[in-house]
């Protein structure tokens, strides 16, 4: 069963507007949960890595995957944490489209939280996954 | 001992032009040796992250750290390679000014490369570390 | 939709027997699908890892951990693999009892499979969650 | 520049007698300095995993790299913290013979410390390396 987020969408999303690199992104969190967030990007080429292979840098899917997990968190405690380490997984090439990422709170606890991540480019296909955890300093 | 890259520096520098997003970064590879690379990139406004702390989004650094290693194997191989993951420690929060990175490569086996990075900013402290696993696809 | 394993669970647990570690760690395979499978252990006093909280060994963990994923590599593609790595996220202390995990393989590509690996102990909790990847060597 | 460790090498050594998976390890703190501690164990027959190859199982690696890494952090801070997360490679498979692990704090923060290990055989070759964060429980 699953309860409106701690922190509104709206809330969300006012605060991406004042990060300028989630505004570089295009990052927009589209529905969110208590414990789960979805966002999107839409695709641009100036986030091509491989000049060869066209398609988007692993740091742009990175950057994605970090956001999508600190909105998770926010969804979860209300408030925005401080990543401690990711890990991610390059699963294949994104194709150039709208990518969509979830992110999913596995352990918000006093002062850790643990969220899973996964993104997917038009096509459907999971591009990448990975794990983000986050120090929750207001609990120092 | 150190032995000059495989790639050389001024490759590596051409390369990086043809690449969209390394190019938005300003990435420089600086100096090369036989099993590393030092890069360096101008911070810029639109790499903040948080808009309260005023500091470099963790996905900057992550990309920045990204891209540093592959040259690293690109260094130590001649050839550049796919990302299969990356684990990132976030240590401090970067100042704003010229961040440097390293990159090391701790093994070139014939199929895996691994690299172990380090990020810090002009204070010189070291504001992140992880390490980047590569699949070396021209061994396929 | 979910197909029998490719390596069968009688082929596994006779495997298993011939490892001394895993027969060490009592390891059972006792459920496979076509890109999973579930284990469990029986908790001995000599893998507890904590003199003064009682609780398991995180190195035992990671060994379950470890060894569960393989397995799934196993029930996916019929033949054994080799790890390369490993991440791992202690959640919580895990108390005596049986401990069961659950290894998902996310993806067996042609040189690298990548499987998620859960693990709860006898109360139900999540103790501990990962991710390892596999280097299927006999792809070379 | 060095200094002693903050929790003495006896206390250390003492501690590992009384954690049941430890002493079954067999480890012991050989050196310790003021971040960083140097740890043995010698190979028995029923630490290995694989039984075509011979090598020591993957999990008994994490297990020494942990205990090594939670004794760094006991080094640097003079306490014992709770491992939040670990990340290792495989470089090698470990060949008979005495393992050496050496675990180097790379940053003791007032709530987390992050450490490095890295672990070799008696050939002097690094077999396995990575990373282990812990939580300084006492930090609460």
């Amino acid at each position: 069963m699953s309860y409106p987020p701690v922190m509104p969408l709206e809330t969300m999303n006012a605060r991406i507007q004042r990060s300028p690199f989630n505004r570089w992104l295009g990052l927009e969190v589209v529905a969110a949960t208590s414990d789960s967030v979805r966002t999107q990007i839409v695709w641009r080429d100036e986030m091509i890595g491989s000049p060869d292979a066209g398609s988007v840098a692993g740091g742009v899917l990175a950057s994605i995957m970090d956001s999508t997990a600190s909105y998770a968190v926010a969804a979860a405690t209300g408030q925005m944490a401080v990543t401690l380490d990711m890990r991610i997984d390059f699963l294949r090439a994104a194709m150039p489209g709208v990518l969509y990422a979830e992110g999913t709170v596995i352990k918000a606890g006093r002062s850790i939280a643990t969220v899973d991540v996964a993104l997917q480019d038009s096509s459907g296909k999971i591009v990448s996954s990975g794990r983000v955890v986050f120090f929750r300093s207001s609990s120092q």
